[in-house]
């Protein structure tokens, strides 16, 4: 019984490896290739331990908002990375992406796979602190990136100031102090020539 | 103040952006590229979730395991990374990597400089259940993708059966459970002719 317990989890773990070639429009600061999403949870993680204390929410559960984030992509090794200016592909994200939670939790024992079902649910639902938090950070940490890329994903997609504006504001529903610093480097994006400022293309 | 807090904070997680692009010798198991220090420790992150009810520790911290695994390899970004079974690179290590320490965790405000040292020490000196188990995790993953790539690692630097039970029993320290599934995984490879059984090379 524990045997197969542990033979299980171990076949999880050897599944998600696949994460580590799941690649995002997001280049890496150093060598300018693109981030793949095991490394992007890894630097949401640490991001985490060092701006918890912004949070809006006092006394925040650190604990869980880490276990919503080492989660929280798994479901693309299925569904594959969605850019977050791809309104195309993002109208059926959520139900791809159900899917393969429900093949890829599925792989635990069946308490296991009820636990982080629901933490990437939550995570997903954006109505807790925790989740709210988190969902700040996996939005923060691109902006970060691509301000310090000269906006390279946002230029190669054609994507506006007036858009990454919109699809980050709800940063504010997890931190202000969070959302004050993305709407500065939004901002010093465009000042620097690397953003354009104008309307969404036609 | 805040504004001065939060500036170094960003630039802390900018700086450790560098962990993706320290290659280490396991190799992934789906491309066969060698694997990077963030997407390693994001990896670990998630094997924590998934196997701390092996730990021997009844009532053991995760967040805190989490957080020393978060923060691990971030020293390798100036010491680069040194395989376990490099004996002669060994010999420096902990001064390379605690000069790292100094520099990397320098960058953070003083209060989180002398928090996120105090888990990395924590971590090196494997003396609590946390920084034991964190330890182990740190090792079966490892034996894991080597044992699910042929022994890839193992081969190309002539390492034998007897070596890598040695330099990995402390996982023992941690959990008895993962302890013996690795012990079996190195048999197997050893059954599969992926892993030379004998003594180390003169």
């Amino acid at each position: 019984m524990t045997q197969e317990r542990l033979e299980s989890q171990v076949r999880f773990i050897l599944e998600v490896d696949k994460l580590k070639e799941v690649f995002r429009q997001t280049l890496c600061t150093q060598s300018r290739r693109a981030e793949n999403d095991a490394e992007h949870s890894w630097h949401l993680c640490l991001a985490v331990l060092v701006l918890a204390e912004h949070a809006d929410e006092p006394r925040l559960d650190v604990l869980r908002v880490l276990k919503m984030l080492i989660l929280h992509d798994l479901v693309e090794i299925d569904a594959g990375d969605t850019f977050a200016y791809d309104t195309a592909r993002m109208a059926d994200q959520h139900e791809r992406e159900a899917k393969a939670a429900d093949r890829i939790f599925g792989l635990l024992p069946g308490d296991q796979a009820l636990e982080f079902r629901a933490l990437w649910d939550e995570f997903e639902e954006r109505k807790t602190p925790e989740a709210k938090f988190a969902a700040a950070i996996d939005r923060f940490q691109p902006v970060l990136l691509n301000t310090s890329t000269e906006g390279s994903a946002w230029n190669r997609h054609g994507v506006t100031a007036e858009r990454v504006r919109a699809r980050n504001g709800h940063i504010a529903e997890g931190s202000a102090a969070l959302w004050e610093k993305t709407a500065a480097m939004i901002q010093d994006s465009v000042d620097a020539g690397h953003l354009a400022p104008g309307p969404a293309k036609p």
